[in-house]
């Protein structure tokens, strides 16, 4: 297996991101193509011991920057990093890759290049987030498709309950659609349709839940539209942050505990450690041929490791076949979606 | 002025409601109606000292809980205590009225007794947010509207922009639409119709705004569709828990910190009070002819108190009448909506 890594681009490039790299050849079995400019990342490659025949260069001279237009960049610059990556695994030369770069950029070099699978109406973005008890709930879609109609809701539940199955390994993931309140009768009719077809499906929907919900357990994949996912993922960061500082600035005025603050900052790494996206890795993106996972724009090197190794366990247990052959059995491949509407009255 | 409080309804009435609503007399100029069990009522006010020609007691002998579903217990329980108080309202005893209780009761009881204000669409559901500064940001609607059309999302920020100014005291408050992405290409199709509209109204309209945005003043109101709002809502209820459990288990694990763990809450409720909702008094509903203040179920004294103090600066600074006259003035009232779509393709 190989994934190819982008890492030119985001905020700490390249050489974070290839000792990131570097790491994940200790704990996968996945061979690497590091992707970016070839005399700087072989350069780099001098300060590490590593299994040289594990690790390929390919050159590109180009990077999108974390501030450009997607749209724009994405044609004005086609010999940019991320577009190699995502070539390299339409060419099949690659499995799939991981970039920390800017996401849109990111999401349309996958789109352009891979394509769906079949009977995908809509690839998804798969966001992560962590829960009390050190487990995570899945949120799809965490922003790729604004606007949605009831079988791009149906088809991420399905996507939803095969990754945190398949990669997650939990048995029978409980799956729900985020909604304003729990009774069958809350929701849009967007969500009305979708509950209406999810129910009658072989998975383990549980119907709607709260916003509070990801966070407690209770479900372990979150199904909304890409609005509403993308809307929420933002504030959770931002919440996150501020309670975060807050706590910092009430620590430095409180006398007692300024000369404790050394002590106090074994505290603060492990929250920290608890709610850092660095920990299970980046967004995979459900829904394509091939595979995708986009970090955040600042990650370190253990987020860049996880990355790959969220997308080593995607193609591992064959994530994207059992898409294919679900859909497909239960009935809602974008194939025979007209029969669904006609005999169910979506 | 004379504000009812529903002093039933939540999981501490009624001694809790009592003390707090008693508490707001002296720090605001309005007169009370205590509604619910009289002869309760009136044993618990022996145990205060207050002056007595300032606060009523009206009879109400059911009360809706919390687990009720609040369509059948409006009609089933047509004296409950949040009814009694909407009724008080309705009849020009009470200016305005503020419940602890089940929030869906409690706007439906609002909604049915006190009407929409003219040329309001939507009456919509004002929740705030802490920021890092000790300001607030105002989400509208927080979930009484699940869907939405472009007149209701212009309409919300016409009345927020009336609320933040005169409730908040802020000049010309920053007002922008929640969504996937700051570019004027983002959102949906809702959310586009409103930008092109607002951005036409004399309002401090800046555009679209991202989750994170709420906690960061870059903002102060928000515009959502209420299935937005209220995922959003509890989502960032549900983060601020989690965060602080986290923290304390950290805390509690570290030995060095046990022994101090007295002065650590010190720390922990100064944190508490930044977050909490308590603080800054409960949701309003803006467009109701009349005023209806809906605080947490687990409201404490304070927080009743806060309520209150909510209700007073709003009926003090005509917030109703100035939302009649903007959205006449701007044209965007529901009698002039017809026009708007005629001549600007909404």
């Amino acid at each position: 297996m190989k994934i190819a890594v982008d890492v030119m681009s985001g905020e700490r490039a390249p050489d974070v991101l290839i000792a990131g790299a570097l790491e994940s050849l200790k704990e996968t079995e996945a061979d690497l193509i590091l992707v970016g400019d070839k005399a700087i990342i072989t350069d780099a490659l001098t300060h590490y011991a590593y299994d040289i025949n594990r690790v390929e260069v390919v050159h590109s001279k180009e990077v999108i920057t974390m501030k450009e237009s997607p749209t724009v960049a994405i044609k004005s610059k086609p010999d940019a990093s991320v577009l190699v990556c995502a070539r390299l695994v339409k060419n099949g030369v690659a499995d799939g890759f991981v970039s920390p770069g800017n996401t849109g950029a990111t999401f349309a070099a996958a789109f352009m290049n891979l394509g769906r699978l079949k009977g995908v109406s809509r690839p998804a973005i798969l966001g992560t987030f962590p829960t009390k008890s050190n487990r995570y709930t899945a949120v799809l879609d965490a922003g790729a498709n604004p606007e949605c109609k009831p079988i791009n809701l149906v088809q991420f539940a399905v996507m939803g309950s095969i990754y945190a199955s398949k990669v997650w390994g939990i048995k029978d993931p409980k799956i729900a659609i985020l909604s304003n309140g729990t009774e069958e009768s809350k929701g849009t009719e967007l969500t009305r349709k979708a509950y209406h077809i999810l129910k009658k499906l072989p998975l383990n929907f549980i119907g709607y839940t709260e916003g509070r919900n990801i966070f407690d357990n209770s479900v372990d994949v979150a199904i909304c539209d890409g609005f509403t996912g993308n809307i929420l993922l933002k504030a959770v960061e931002g919440v996150g942050l501020t309670v975060y500082k807050i706590l910092k600035n009430e620590i430095k005025k409180s006398i007692i505990f300024k000369g404790l603050s050394l002590l106090m900052m074994k505290v603060f790494n492990e929250l920290k450690r608890k709610v850092d996206y660095a920990e299970y890795g980046g967004a995979p993106l459900l829904g394509l041929k091939g595979l995708c996972v986009v970090t955040h724009g600042n990650s370190t090197s253990k987020e860049i490791k996880n990355g790959i190794k969220v997308g080593v366990d995607f193609i591992k247990n064959n994530v994207n076949k059992k898409i294919i052959e679900e859909l497909k059995k239960f009935g809602v491949s974008k194939l025979n979606w007209l029969h669904w509407e006609r005999h169910h009255r979506v």
